[in-house]
């Protein structure tokens, strides 16, 4: 396979990891079974990875994934078999699906991750129409796409408790929109069942719960395969009372990034790795990359430009900034023909389907590599990561694979109790409503 | 994709069977996830179907298949996949797997399925060693495998209620050995759970009772999507009381012949056919396509010599034949550069993993293709029987995998009320004989 260069000269830690994961492959499967009798798989995901040669860790989780029309076209059976299994767990009764995507009909390549998951559950059986929220489009519009395919957006219509099109009443409504300007009322109360929750949404979600859930998982997973969970688990911090225009909060934000970065400090030196420990500042709810920076001391985020602040100031869809989380930096010593790469992992159920690197020639080792502007270059991973090979080298193709795929279901493993978590929340707060009613 | 031919010139019933089936996706399907819900996947199971142009039916499902060698490596991900979702959903909490095979260690195509079986249960996450029935065998012995492949088959140690190896405790015992010389004490009343269960081997198991239980699916399936349901379905009778040595039950069985072929000419008279019907006799209980026989006309089960009444009298293991099942007999109109070809479908857990052509060259169209000392070429499918395209030809490659893969479901759908049902009258004697204790 064409395998992305590790070219950090400082493997001796993730060769241990994935010696230890390849080592441990049984038990780590076993346990990952556990997991899912207890807890409910989230219906997709992707997973931002960062492999630095000595820690392998996820950075972003993504509950509605963007990047179906990445993968590699072989493994689609992959894809239809997982959400064959997916839609038995969680909606066998349902014949029609209504998908909903987000509302960005410029961006060719979301156009055609839309096409390729409503093909992808056309697949698996279900019949599958593609509802707007987008308030200018008020007939079917068919979309022509790169290669021939073609998309159609449809006006979404709602009767009563129901959601659907013109002549289409779907069992369930599958959701391809992060949600960042909120839940639309159209959207709310629905009697059809909504995957994923409205709530997982990022007008509800919180990367640092994402993170927190994680830490758990990692730390239990780390115990059973005896290494230390720093390797897979990134330090952070949050903090709540940003206000970046205002310039409130800076405090708490600078000794935030100043308790990170010393913890992190403290590991290179146990470890022996001579890097500049950053940190990553972003959001704590919102996604595409805005409102992230790079920090490699408290002053940095101190000193901050108006440029800079209203950078830092406002994420998708306007939603401004007012907690922001504090996430160890993993560099990323991953390179394709000497460009900086970042794996992503996709999952459909509890299943690792596919991934692909992203691959940014204009940032460097230290920079979040899905930022706005940014020319990544997808290339998608030759083999599948379901093949570990325990006779191979485990820093070989298949098996470094595999070790991302079992990073990237930890990753998914905290979602489902982030999601668990969010559901109880939301149930306390509307039998509290009730009470007060 | 390199598809077989089909050279029929009487592909208009089936081509509307295709277009039936590609039209009613979505369809069945809702009715297979429905009957998932209702009834227990089988473990794994292959199926031979025959396609006739105006027919496409199953011939014989395998409960213990023994070909996954045959299957492309590219959809080796696809079987991982399934047996996880496998393994998860009838021994989430199993580690170690104690695979058993069949006792031909001179068989090396066998014993590269035994090899693939054990390596695809590994990536799944399983711990699985090979243990084998064979006396001879004392002490774990490596076979090697063409292609450079190793593996070893172990001594079974019984240790009170549970079966295992020198020092291997499984979880659960995987069986890749049809019994047909009966389930050996060895293995009766384990504590540990037998997928699939002793019950399945042909020493129980009886041709008759899955095709009736196909019949009823075919029936239920086929008012589903509107089509005849003799399509997909042969006719068959069954009779009890043969004895092909004393020439016993001649009479009975020249009675099946003649009606099944009656009602066979029927429904060739109706859809316009012009070839001779012929039926399949086989024995109801064995496998490996011994103990079978072609006729057309009932006099050819009545003059019997005595080399053809040896060799109907039986089957693998000595197991003799007492009852013969009288099966419609499917043309096979499809061929491989000129040679017949029988397509083989095999499927983990509820999901088609792929499949491959029986080619061969030496056999008509009218006989059975998997009889001792055939030589025929497995030819991988090309392409998953996951992809339906609504846009294609319902002839073109990936529709005609789709339909062979649902009609293989149908014989998986049948086996598993085959299996329920075995399973209750098992429970019933059990209970019958705790009564007369």
């Amino acid at each position: 396979m064409i395998a992305a260069e590790l070219a950090s000269g400082l493997s001796g830690q993730l060769l241990k990891l994935e010696q230890q994961i390849l080592r441990s492959h049984q038990s780590i499967e076993h346990w990952l079974r556990g997991h899912w009798l207890e807890h409910e798989t989230p219906f997709y995901a992707s997973v931002d990875l960062r492999n630095s040669g000595f820690k392998l860790a996820p950075v972003d989780t993504n509950l509605f994934p963007g990047g179906f029309n990445n993968l590699k076209p072989e493994f689609l059976p992959l894809c239809v078999q997982a959400a064959m299994a997916a839609v038995q767990k969680l909606c066998p009764d349902a014949k029609g699906a209504l998908l909903i995507p987000e509302n960005h009909t410029r961006n060719q390549y979301y156009l055609q991750n839309v096409a390729q998951i409503q093909s992808i559950l056309r697949m698996a059986g279900m019949k599958v129409r593609v509802g707007t929220l987008i308030p200018e489009i008020t007939a079917p519009t068919t979309l022509d796409l790169p290669g021939g395919a073609k998309l159609t957006l449809e006006p979404l219509v709602r009767r009563g408790n129901r959601i659907g099109l013109q002549d289409f009443d779907p069992c369930v409504v599958v959701l391809n929109n992060d949600l960042s300007a909120g839940a639309p009322a159209i959207l709310e109360n629905l009697e059809q069942q909504v995957i994923p929750p409205l709530f997982a949404g990022w007008s509800t979600r919180r990367k640092s719960r994402h993170f927190a859930a994680y830490s758990r998982i990692a730390s239990e997973f780390a115990r059973l395969i005896d290494i230390d969970p720093w390797v897979i688990d990134p330090y952070f911090g949050v903090c709540g009372e940003i206000n970046f225009q205002e310039r409130t909060g800076e405090e708490c934000l600078a000794g935030w990034v100043d308790a990170v970065l010393t913890k992190v400090r403290a590991k290179y030196k146990e470890y022996g790795i001579d890097r500049d420990p950053f940190v990553i500042v972003k959001a704590d709810a919102g996604t595409y990359g805005m409102g992230i920076m790079t920090a490699k001391d408290p002053s940095d985020v101190r000193d901050l430009n108006r440029k800079q602040r209203n950078k830092m100031a406002v994420v998708k869809e306007g939603l401004s900034v007012t907690d922001a989380l504090v996430q160890e930096g993993v560099y990323t010593f991953e390179t394709v023909k000497d460009a900086v790469a970042e794996p992503v992992i996709y999952m459909i159920d509890q299943f690792v389907v596919g991934g692909f690197y992203r691959v940014h020639t204009g940032r460097g080792q230290d920079e979040n590599l899905n930022a706005p502007g940014m020319q990544f270059e997808p290339m998608p991973f030759d083999t599948s990561c379901l093949l570990p090979d325990p006779d191979a080298n485990p820093d070989c193709g298949v098996n470094r694979m595999y070790a991302y795929g079992v990073v990237a279901r930890l990753a998914l493993a905290a979602a489902s109790i982030e999601l668990e978590e969010m559901a109880a929340e939301q149930e306390a707060q509307a039998e509290q409503l009730r009470k007060l009613a």
